[in-house]
């Protein structure tokens, strides 16, 4: 069993439930329609299902290696990834100024799904790669772009985020990384940064490393953080590659999964330093890094999505297959067993995958047709805006159902999920890194609450509440009795983020660390009732596809109800955390 | 960082939580004080500390091996165990009659905790042995109890429960291994059977498999199904070792965790047949095997517990000493960052595992002595129908918050948590077998709404619940407001409990499958319900305690309220699991 992309209901979702058709035969997309859309996906599905999915397994059991300060990826890693160049699936919604197709971001992200869902550890390199397209196209200076952002687009070279240091995880300000100015316009960057996701491999010929460092007369803090630009080769004017830099990987991390993808150490100038070039303004680099994160969380919210995906078709291939027991009333002959899946437990299970992955992936193409609204679309401040507010709900959520999924499909397996061969426990151990890298769940939680709700002085998860509201409204004024319970639960799940949302809003700034302390339930809170409100509009724009009704119906009596048991930590307050001092604790 | 058994809280826990002092100072107990209770832990902590605790990431990363037909565990298994049995700490609650200690079982419960927090993959043999002994005592012929329940008991030998085979794993009615009458009183067994833990290994002279299987003339079905003891070596009248018997370890499963702990396919009779012999009646295994079960359940749970506990202290030590950041209103100097474990979110996260880990050990110890009850106390009928309630509650919530719990360290320990040098990441791998083994969790739901609702027409869970509301009346009448708030909470929980336990009582003839459908959301709400009395109650016991008196606290406000988001799937029934069949899922 191996992964196949669902492609009918990718595109339905992306285009009926996230509303890119809505952006569609117009402005910048023009020439785009839904029909398209999913033509391309298709197209898509085919490299994922073919090509990439079968290394997954064997990339796991290979592992990324370091020899003599190369880094290989395992094989046919490079072969895929030469194909998936000469597909252009790197520049599908790419500026068409330095070769990009200029298609929609969400349809993009819609294909980054199945690259990760196929192959967590291949599917990351085009996330790496697509951040530093961003800080580029935003950032970049005339010749950056000519020379290195085209490159990036096309997928001939890849990219890097070089953040975190030993001291220097989710707090930046403790960065150390030196960046001298030569005079000639270039730096010498000097510095160990860690994790850096294929900092160094063999499946392109260069590798754009975007670097934060500090300048000598930096002010502390992040207000002295720059980016920079540093490539694996210098290059010439005319574009051939030079010397190699002085950037190399020092060491690879033995990690929990995605183990075909290489986790560096990076160290930069151990050799009399690397040489880079400044991205955007000194000391503004915390600005530049931001543009180069924001659409990675999305990624990494869709990475959440694929790794679902994907453990739910492979635990749905098992409990199809594996026969065990009968279930009451069965009509069997005596002695002969029945498929798992006919088991009421085994059935719920199932359904809390699918339903989970469906809602995750409608909240995170309805991000990604935001930022598509901010740049194409009729109301561009109002899309902007709710790309912003949805943006951590789409990386944590979807990113902490992504393991629980996954565990699930474990759970499914019995005996045999445990055992490595069947494929199930990869899923587990590779999800589990999505919902710390890119800013771990609970950073995301404080950027909601504290950041994202005050957006348009709360005016921007208002509006979205009341969107909400109208779903559960018209779910409830329908004939279909299955619509009409949907739109009660759904109902009942907002009243509980309507009390939420509105303490947090009353408490934000006089008691801001009671919201804080319930950022991370509100967080998941606002992610269920959010894909409730989705899995109810897949079912009323079709209400004909009995699955989409049966689905939509099932959340909303099974995963919708934990919104009611989030309410009371959401809206605890700090007390009940800082009773005992870190010392009482033992 | 290693583990330190909380031998004060786990003593408070055992004695006066769970109740066993009540227990003490009389009849079989007579001789045993709840200070003597307290000092045997102190000693094995000792062991589990220094001995085991240190085996773990060792044992990990060099794993059990299979070599010409034989298994050999990680360096430094065999010399702790050797200690371990020199130390007596196998035959603690064994009969005194076959050279056991005659203590509680509840103690010994205590003890697995610790041996298991230590090194869950040492852990696993004793609790395989215990199964074999338990079995033994109350099934076994007199010459079996001489020859090796005496060995079992002292640690000398070492036991196996071989239940599993390729086509029956949930489901025995499926077994195939033979076992053919010698006419000599024994048996020649063959077959294989799968995932038999330490079914080879080093550490003992000899092994005791008991083997379920089907002799010539059985009927079909569980019902035709023997249990056999089949010893590695066969033994002579005296006692020594006699021919290497036909049973062989031919292969090691690679897992996700527990690498230290052999999992084994044990091949019998291949070369001749396995010499075995009966124990208890011919087609009555399926009542040795739950007397064989039963206590494993009980210890699988226990397992939770431990993987927790390991990983919380593991958490809370890394939460101390990483430094990232400022929470709101910090007094530090410009440029220091504080301990993480000052940040709310992750303040909630370690409450989060401190208050399951505490829950789920009640849990444990209180059905640990409920067995010792319906052996040793004044109420034994009553007593033995509560382990029988909440046993299946034992296994499931504690592996389930296990895992959660593990899993919740990982993301503490942030970047750090998905490297495997750092240790988390094991915790998570290990502890994902256990909401599978001895019966999968799904399996255990089942078991408690089927079979043990049903106990005295429901009088018995009735009971439980009543017993539960006592301590929600008792901390809402008390003086202090936490308590206060306590008991308003948990008898909140308590309204939920009753509704879906009424579900089930009065749905569980007319619409059996609607029960099967929500047995697992209903067996979560039970736990933690639970959880929360006895929480309170170590609150009301110890209200000097401020640490216990938060921690109550902390799980009233923020982990008992997800009963109210279970509720509704608890009592949906089966209809929205039907809607779509097998062949609709994709």
């Amino acid at each position: 069993m191996t992964y196949r992309p669902p492609v009918r209901d990718m595109a339905f979702t992306l285009n009926e439930v996230a509303g890119l058709s809505d952006l569609l035969g117009k402005g910048a997309y023009e020439d785009v329609s839904a029909d398209l859309v999913e033509a391309v996906m298709e197209e898509g599905a085919k490299l994922a299902a073919d090509v990439l999915a079968p290394l997954n397994r064997s990339g796991d059991a290979e592992g990324a290696k370091l020899k003599s300060g190369a880094v290989s990826v395992p094989s046919g890693f490079a072969e895929a990834y030469r194909r998936w160049v000469e597909g252009g699936w790197g520049s599908l919604a790419a500026t068409t100024e330095y070769g990009g197709q200029g298609l929609p971001v969400a349809l993009s992200v819609a294909m980054q799904e199945m690259w990760n869902a196929a192959c967590l550890s291949f599917g990351l390199c085009p996330i790496l790669s697509q951040g530093a397209i961003e800080a580029l196209t935003a950032h970049g200076t005339e010749e950056q772009k000519n020379i290195y952002l085209a490159r990036l687009i096309s997928g001939e070279w890849t990219g890097t985020m070089n953040l975190t240091e030993p001291q220097a995880g989710s707090d930046l300000n403790a960065l150390k990384t030196k960046a001298v100015p030569q005079g000639d316009g270039t730096y010498r960057i000097s510095g160990t940064k860690i994790y850096i996701t294929y900092g160094d491999h063999d499946m392109a010929e260069n590798i754009v490393h975007l670097v934060l460092a500090r300048l000598p007369d930096a002010p502390p803090g992040t207000k002295g953080i720059s980016l920079f630009l540093v490539p694996k080769f210098l290059v010439n004017e005319d574009g051939s590659l030079g010397a190699r830099n002085d950037a190399w990987c020092i060491g690879l991390e033995e990690k929990l999964g995605i183990h075909g993808s290489p986790t560096c150490v990076m160290s930069y100038g151990e050799n009399g330093g690397a040489i880079g070039t400044l991205i955007g303004q000194e000391n503004r680099g915390l600005a530049c890094m931001f543009t180069m994160m924001n659409n990675a969380r999305l990624l990494v919210g869709t990475q959440g999505v694929a790794i679902a995906e994907a453990a739910y078709q492979h635990a749905l291939a098992y409990a199809k297959d594996r026969k065990q027991g009968r279930p009451l009333g069965s009509t069997l002959a005596p002695g002969e067993m029945a498929p798992i899946i006919e088991h009421p437990d085994i059935r719920r299970m199932l359904l809390t995958m699918k339903s989970l992955t469906d809602a995750s992936r409608a909240i995170c193409y309805a991000t990604a047709v935001a930022i598509d609204g901010a740049h194409a679309g009729d109301k561009r401040e109002e899309a902007q805006a709710r790309a912003d507010l949805l943006t951590p709900i789409a990386k944590s959520f979807s990113t902490d159902i992504g393991v629980e999924v996954a565990s699930i499909g474990v759970q499914i397996h019995g005996g045999m999920g445990f055992i490595e061969e069947t494929g199930a426990a990869q899923f587990l151990r590779d999800a589990r890194i999505l919902p710390i890298y890119e800013g771990t769940n609970g950073i995301q939680a404080i950027d909601l609450v504290s950041r994202k709700l005050p957006l348009g002085n709360g005016s921007v998860v208002k509006n979205f509440i009341a969107e909400m509201r109208e779903t559960a409204q018209q779910a409830r004024s329908s004939n279909n009795k299955l619509l009409g319970e949907i739109g009660g639960a759904l109902d009942g799940a907002l009243d509980a983020l309507d009390k939420a949302t509105d303490y947090m809003l009353a408490n934000l700034k006089s008691a801001p660390n009671d919201c804080l302390a319930g950022a991370s339930p509100y967080l998941r809170l606002f992610g269920t009732a959010a894909g409730g409100h989705y899995l109810a509009q897949s079912a009323l724009r079709d209400p004909a596809a009995k699955a989409r009704l049966a689905l939509a119906q099932f959340y909303a009596a099974n995963v919708l109800p934990a919104v009611h048991g989030l309410l009371a930590p959401a809206t605890a307050g700090a007390d009940s955390l800082f009773a005992l001092t870190a010392d009482d604790l033992a």
